[in-house]
């Protein structure tokens, strides 16, 4: 078997792949591990949650609106730690650059990554580069891994019935401005990615009430996510269409290149289950950051399985993860 | 500025590159951060001191005589955090793979890393993959990144006068074996890399003696190390040639290649400088595990500054370190 662009999506296609990569045995030291392919790993060291993470980069183009491959490459990993709860600490940086990359260009994603760290709040500590001949990569791949500490962490598998669906803001907003971008579309407004590190909020969030269940709708979008969601909690999540956020420009823009602006990934939001009675602080506390303001209730849970779908209309259907991803090298 | 196949390089040119990559204002977390360049960064959290390192891999070929692309991107974070004086606890894994890499490939890499694990008494506890399209990458890039916890700290940069300077064992077998291979060379007797996880011998080691300061000789060999370490503890380092290991199948190779092998990357060799009254300790701990057998003395500190080499005819010349590296895609 050969590893396909499929693979590499946040979708269903990646379990195939994910057998052979999760062939370790030596998988979890003594808290949350790579066996529970959550946001990141929680690892108790002499009585402190420590929260681990990493993610590899390769979106391109390398500058988009909004942002670019150093500040995504920040805000990924400070928010897998924020989704397990975790307040960030310190990055690693992995480069491998090709030869002849532009050393303004590298000057410019590392003020990037500079700037997404001062707003998160962490530090850049340990860092590894390789220059690779030219033409055996186009240009360059970033890693980061991230430490946290956790004072209460928090699972994406925790949903219980009774609770509700909240996302953060608008939806599809950094999938689809990388896709119109790409392919040259003047919406006349701009559309642009929503790449934000994501602890600030958070912060304040964590302290305005109880959250059962989190995660970022990274790769695959809020479908992957809320699907993975459910599934892991073994409950039914009840979305309803007409309150879900999304920028009439994402809307336009997500029609005319027929992909689902729900499959398409998200760079600074999050999807969390909440007990109904901390909702309202929950998301005045959301509504307070500017990260935040556009989030709403979105939905339910309630006994059972999948993710529903209640159309404006009237009717219902499923929200199914996406097979693949609609948007290859979007991070 | 373009960036040249030079700034990979663990020498001198990284130099210039790295005036560019460490301009982060935010790059130290309260413990050793980015501006020692050290093996890794310590960060102390609730009063212990965590180690965090990370490495990019692109050794070519991907498996080589006495390891793989997998059991180097294991060893080699598990040594960084080694070298710190730290027991590795957790490695995280970022793969970059390019469509149509097989898949039993990438399970014999998974094995591997697997195997290293064990080995390290390490755990990988996250990761994330990215497939990027056919031809804009050749192969795999893996990341990996690894905490560990030390109970005391070791520096690169402690060497005083009065130290001797000891290595665990033979020296420029990982690369001039990556190199012979690459040019098909048949010595009779097959040289094989020396990549191993360390933390097993230098737990004993740590155990037996006090450590002023150590460094694992990877990319620019022990010139670069050793270089690396004399300045920035601002000493003299004298090596007497006569007493430095060096298999003579790696020396024969590295004659017919015209590389000294002082200056290639070795992946399971550690250079420690030890206060004389705990040198015969010290290397009674190597001595007795199966990776230092072959440790000896190699020189001395004294008060000055560069590295000189007295020579086995009885001369004295400076042993500079590397501009370029000779062999790149070494790790």
């Amino acid at each position: 078997m050969k590893v396909n662009l499929m693979h590499g999506a946040g979708g269903e296609v990646m379990g195939e792949l994910l057998q052979t990569l999760t062939k370790f045995s030596h998988n979890n030291a003594g808290g949350i591990g790579l066996e529970s392919l959550d946001d990141g790993a929680v690892i108790p060291i002499n009585g402190t949650n420590i929260v681990f993470t990493t993610d590899s980069h390769v979106v391109r183009p390398l500058f988009f609106p909004g942002g670019d491959i150093g500040r995504i490459s920040v805000c990924g990993t400070v928010n897998d730690l924020t989704m397990m709860g975790g307040r960030p600490v310190a990055l690693s940086c992995g480069m491998v650059i090709e030869e002849g990359f532009d050393v303004a260009d590298l000057a410019r994603i590392v003020a990037s990554m500079d700037e997404a760290l001062g707003e998160a709040g962490a530090c850049l500590v340990t860092g590894d580069t390789k220059v690779v001949e030219r033409g055996s990569l186009d240009g360059i791949v970033i890693n980061t891994a991230g430490i946290g500490v956790a004072k209460t962490v928090v699972r994406d598998n925790g949903l219980v019935p009774g609770d509700v669906i909240i996302v953060s803001g608008t939806l599809g907003d950094h999938g689809i401005a990388i896709m119109a971008h790409r392919e040259g579309f003047d919406l006349g407004e701009q559309i642009h990615s929503d790449v934000a590190p994501l602890w600030g909020m958070m912060e304040g969030v964590l302290a305005a009430g109880t959250i059962h269940a989190m995660k970022d709708p990274t790769r695959g979008g809020f479908a992957s996510a809320i699907n993975e969601m459910a599934k892991k909690s073994r409950v039914q999540v009840r979305i309803e269409e007409d309150r879900i956020p999304l920028r009439r420009s994402v809307k336009s823009a997500a029609g005319m290149l027929g992909i689902d602006p729900l499959e398409v990934a998200n760079e600074g939001k999050v999807v969390m289950g909440v007990p109904a009675a901390d909702a309202d602080a929950i998301l005045a506390a959301l509504h307070s950051h500017k990260y935040g303001k556009d989030a709403a209730v979105v939905g339910r849970v309630v006994a059972g399985s999948h993710v529903i779908m209640e159309t404006a209309i009237g009717g219902e259907r499923f929200i199914e993860p996406p097979m693949g991803d609609p948007v290859p090298r979007v991070c």
